[in-house]
């Protein structure tokens, strides 16, 4: 059955799982790679197809600007369009239009704002969004929804009622789950009273095929965003998928698992890949260090990709000399460090050891890694 | 044998055969693509390989720069540095000190130069080409050559007879073509003697393993090139391969095979990709036309490469959004179709219908592209 979610496996608050959708089964814990603008960006469907990847995610913000929705529709939907025929999530926009975009006007009924692009003005209510969605075509889709800044407590309890009311309008508009799945977003910033009544009124008063955590990797420091989740992560079901937005280092990977999280989506792995950087195992590294000149080995014995097949010395001469192919091999690596990552941790709670395997991750990779708080 | 050339067909003027290197055997006529930093831009050497390239050119000048062919041979050379175990050569530098580089002295014993990168002042000699050309550990290497404008009849003089001391020095330093097999470069511009002049001087005075026409493509018409050829091609040798340098277009590729020529190499295939064009029966078009913004068809069907998969409303999409997938996508097409064009060209030889091959893509492929003179 479409989206089915089957908990395969629990370690203390962990879960390992299948989301079955049209497009085929995402095991979860799973992270999902970023599409932006219907490409991850540097990397062919075929790697990622090659690295194992289930689902991506594609924005909706972005798409609506270029090339539209309309096109992507009359292209066969963003699967055809974009060549990817595993499944694929777009987020509502919401968080595009809150952190990207010039806000003129924000009621309740949606927000008008101007394109990043070329100005233009554009509004966006939740049955737009739930339109624009619609016509992009995912499998799973997001409510739009309002992502304030998560420590004022005046607008943060604003915007859940407001996301809620959203909320509502947005399966109003989309109440037929079979073929796309809506996915409700609970809000409430760093304040466990709203983040428990956001979580118990999506549940309760609609009710949802999955659900996200959204307004946090904001900003708030990763202890934080820990302790965010340690008090809302009680009132998110326990039967429906649990979507940690916009997180995907390794480390928050970790905590997060750890605390029942099954989804993320983050474009870190392939962001730093164009700065350059390399994730490993003992934290993220810059490639243009002079001490990968005269390195022989590959980023990581044993990565299983094809970055594989790279010492670092030439990965170091592709960055120093800004070739493409660095941002490719190391996108891919990146990628796939991150997907093994998760895998692992799959792996190590249907085997009951998850916490020895995050403890052992964690010793290597945060104490060596300095950009970590 | 290494570097036994055989000539297995001909057609008029027009030969196919083979070259033996020690990293497996080139069918000519064959069109080489550029990886000038030890990367063909944007193309990841598996999809090379995909794409049935054998030869691929790599740059001593560039590669002297950055990082060094001092590293590159730490590395254990070019194959291995850039992971590619086919066939791999490497040109002298000259063309890019005469191009490229601020020249501070140019005499008899070599080039002084700055480097374009940091200034640095950097000698050339063709002892020192020899040297790092051997480091890098190309299978063919070329000598170290003057490559003045091609009009300037004193000027053509004293570069011909210059290249010509070179060339005996280049192979009085690299005396052994077991492992390495040097080519000779024949100048002399736009004037006939003098090209005839080289190409006797060259293979009765010395003697090399193949032989190279520089100085073309440097500005001239289209058809001051193949009337140069028409005057050139005679005083070429006919047992060893004769390699038109810089030399790509789909066009100019009929026109030199026509001609006899065995090998090419240009950089145009992936230089219009990053600037979103496509090569096509048609000609060269431009991705960012409006016309392409709802076409649900390939570039081109049946061109049998990856980027067949994607819609020319796709493509379009990620050169509009500078998108990276737009550069591997459009690069891996024109690498394709360039080498599918020499293929079809060398089956025509050996069918014996390569004149009639040639006028029917010309009839198409020139009438259509207005970016042709």
């Amino acid at each position: 059955m479409s989206f089915e979610f089957e908990i395969i496996a629990t370690d203390g608050d962990a879960r390992a799982g299948i989301l079955h959708t049209p497009h085929g089964d995402i095991p979860t814990p799973y992270y999902a790679p970023v599409g932006t603008l219907a490409t991850v960006k540097g990397v062919p469907p075929r790697d990622l197809h090659e690295m194992g990847a289930s689902l991506v995610l594609a924005n909706t913000y972005h798409l609506n600007l270029r090339p539209g929705e309309d096109l992507v529709k009359q292209m066969g939907g963003l699967h055809h369009f974009m060549q990817w025929d595993k499944p694929i999530l777009t987020d509502s926009g919401g968080f595009q239009v809150f952190s990207l975009a010039e806000i003129n006007q924000i009621d309740d009924d949606g927000v008008t704002f101007n394109s990043h692009i070329d100005g233009a003005s554009i509004r966006l209510t939740p049955e737009r969004s739930m339109q624009i969605q619609e016509d992009l075509g995912a499998d799973i889709i997001m409510c739009f929804d309002q992502c304030p800044p998560p420590n004022q407590r005046e607008t943060v309890e604003q915007a859940v009622a407001r996301t809620h009311r959203w909320a509502l309008r947005c399966k109003e508009a989309h109440p037929d789950d079979s073929k796309q799945a809506l996915f409700g977003i609970v809000q409430g910033g760093i304040y466990p009273d709203l983040r428990e009544k956001s979580a118990r009124f999506l549940q309760d008063k609609i009710g949802f095929k999955g659900y996200a955590i959204g307004g946090l990797a904001v900003g708030e420091t990763k202890r934080e965003m820990y302790h965010a989740l340690d008090f809302t992560m009680p009132f998110m079901p326990t039967a429906a998928p649990r979507y940690l937005m916009g997180v995907g280092d390794p480390d928050d990977l970790c905590e997060s698992i750890l605390r029942g999280v099954d989804l993320f989506d983050c474009v870190m792995p392939t962001r730093v890949a164009r700065h350059g950087s390399a994730l490993t195992p003992d934290g993220r590294v810059n490639m243009r260090n002079i001490q990968y000149r005269e390195d022989p080995h590959p980023i990581m014995e044993g990565s299983n990709c094809y970055t594989e097949n790279f010492s670092r010395a030439y990965l170091r001469h592709l960055v120093v000399t800004k070739e493409l192919l660095g941002h490719y091999l190391l996108s891919i690596h990146n990628i796939n460090f991150v997907i093994q990552h998760v895998k692992n941790m799959r792996e190590a709670i249907i085997e009951g050891r998850l916490k020895q395997y995050t403890e052992a991750f964690l010793a290597r990779y945060v104490k060596k890694d300095s950009s970590l708080s």
